[in-house]
């Protein structure tokens, strides 16, 4: 019996009862990773925020949010939504891909829709639905702005996250881009998608090169490290920094017209929202919510960045 | 200055003036091909269902919905939304490609929000969002049907549609997919997406194979005239068909358990709906709406063939 299917069952089943209201319910689990800063702190906040915009809007739609402090954890999660809210659809970011496929899967027999976010399962098959950011394009829109600033002859230096498939899907996609440009690089090295390692990898790009025109840092928690580095050494009137994802602090200096961090790259934590939104439309729209959304990452300007921007967001 | 700041700008006038609620309303223009049957008839239908639906659930939303009968007609319909209606965005699926793609950049150069659905333009750097179906999918769950149906030494023919690029990718994937798998493709030959000549290409399929296990028909306005020549023959109790789209009588016929045409592969016209929901939601959510969307081409069957009638649409 399919999920409609069954909704309309209940529907009718409560209407011959005259009053079980609380069987037209359509009770959504969303399952993320627990975090009260940085990007997942910014995810949790935005669930937050789609859950009361959703809820007022359906009132016959009921969001639980549960966080998670590690894949076990999760994996009992997604237990109990099914056991205890006995859930119609799933909304996950798995902590991980490999310890959630299965569990992700044990929802979808029980006859969820599941909608998956940001990082995939093992088996793409078990999801119904696929919401992302694009770090190809992140590389790519990130590369295209260096070209708009520099030239032949420029020197920029890079800093990369963790060795991970999303990393090197950032730097191949930025280093396609530039290419035939005459931009040199002089180095790029991790930084972790942190700040402390951002403001030491960015000490030492700084002693060895007296030359840098440009930063890619492509991440906003480095990008702060980077930028104290760049201060401390006085050298801030001498280059600029492109990081990434969307952080308060920098789509705010962005706005602003902040000289050393001119634009940002949306890599949004806000995805889970949109999530959230494509689930709740698979319940009351006729449009069909299936296949992959894969979310743009867009250059964000002085020009556009109030759209970006979250004030009330942790991150 | 950003569809969000104008949005943000209008309501804080509308607070000040007092009354003006209409200053608070969000003009969407839904820019569609005129049709009242077939493919493009359910998607009119779909999108007047959205309409409704949507305006129903947001006040503040106003869609616009127009038809065109030609590239021309609709590159007016266009220039209008902008010049007497003032839409701060633009839900178009182009006649064609190419002379759509001037008008659309217009009416973004206007400050629009671009969402463009099923067909691309030529410069897609245009769109903010794309949403559309799966041709390569189409083709491979197609074949991945038959597959469980067939085997070694069964013979197949093919219906294609129009040669175009959509059609070429259905059908490779097809190809690429019942590859190894042992099953025989008699031919393959275009039938222009209509019953007519489906039934004209099945006839002599018919008179030319005596042994066909099964026939790919990728169209449901194929299928029909499939349908009629094969029961014209005498044959249907010798093969089975599989079309695609979702037309309601064929996914009626799966619901009830056809064997004949026991399966359907979705290519929704009710894609418009979903093109329709994440344009609103650009202005209601608090996620992000970029990037490209691209529906999923699930097989339907007598299990799940509920959810993707629709008794009411012309298709």
């Amino acid at each position: 019996m399919t999920l409609k299917a069954i909704v309309i069952g209940l529907m009718a089943t409560s209407v011959l009862a005259g009053s079980a209201i609380a069987q037209d319910q359509i009770k959504i689990g969303v399952s993320i990773p627990a975090a009260t800063h940085g990007f997942m702190g910014g995810l949790n906040w935005h669930a937050a925020e789609a859950e009361k915009r959703l809820e007022a809007a359906n009132p016959n739609i009921d969001l639980i949010i549960v966080t998670a402090d590690g894949p076990a954890d999760q994996a009992s999660d997604l237990e109990d939504l099914v056991s205890v809210h006995g859930i119609q659809a799933l909304v996950v970011l798995p902590f991980e891909s490999e310890p959630l496929t299965e569990p992700v899967r044990a929802v979808k027999d029980s006859g969820a829709f599941i909608t998956v976010v940001d990082r995939g399962l093992t088996d793409p098959s078990i999801q119904d639905v696929y919401v992302s950011g694009n770090n190809t394009e992140m590389g790519k829109v990130s590369a295209e702005y260096m070209k708009t600033r520099l030239g032949e002859g420029d020197n920029i230096v890079i800093l990369r996250g963790i060795p991970t498939v999303l990393d090197t899907e950032r730097f191949d996609a930025f280093m396609a881009e530039i290419e035939g440009s005459g931009i040199n690089v002089l180095d790029n090295k991790f930084a972790n998608w942190n700040r402390d390692d951002g403001f030491e990898v960015m000490q030492d790009f700084l002693s060895r090169f007296p030359d840098i025109d440009g930063v890619w840092a492509q991440d906003d928690d480095i990008t702060l490290g980077v930028v104290e580095a760049v201060k401390a050494a006085g050298r801030d009137k001498e280059l600029f920094i492109v990081g990434g994802a969307g952080m308060k602090e920098i789509v705010k200096g962005v706005m602003d017209g902040d000289e050393l961090v001119p634009v940002d790259v949306l890599y949004p934590p806000a995805q889970i929202a949109t999530a959230m939104d494509v689930t709740v439309a698979h319940f009351v729209s006729n449009g069909p919510v299936r296949g992959s959304y894969i979310l743009g990452s867009p250059l964000i300007t002085q020009e556009n960045a109030a759209q970006f921007y979250f004030p009330d967001s942790p991150f």
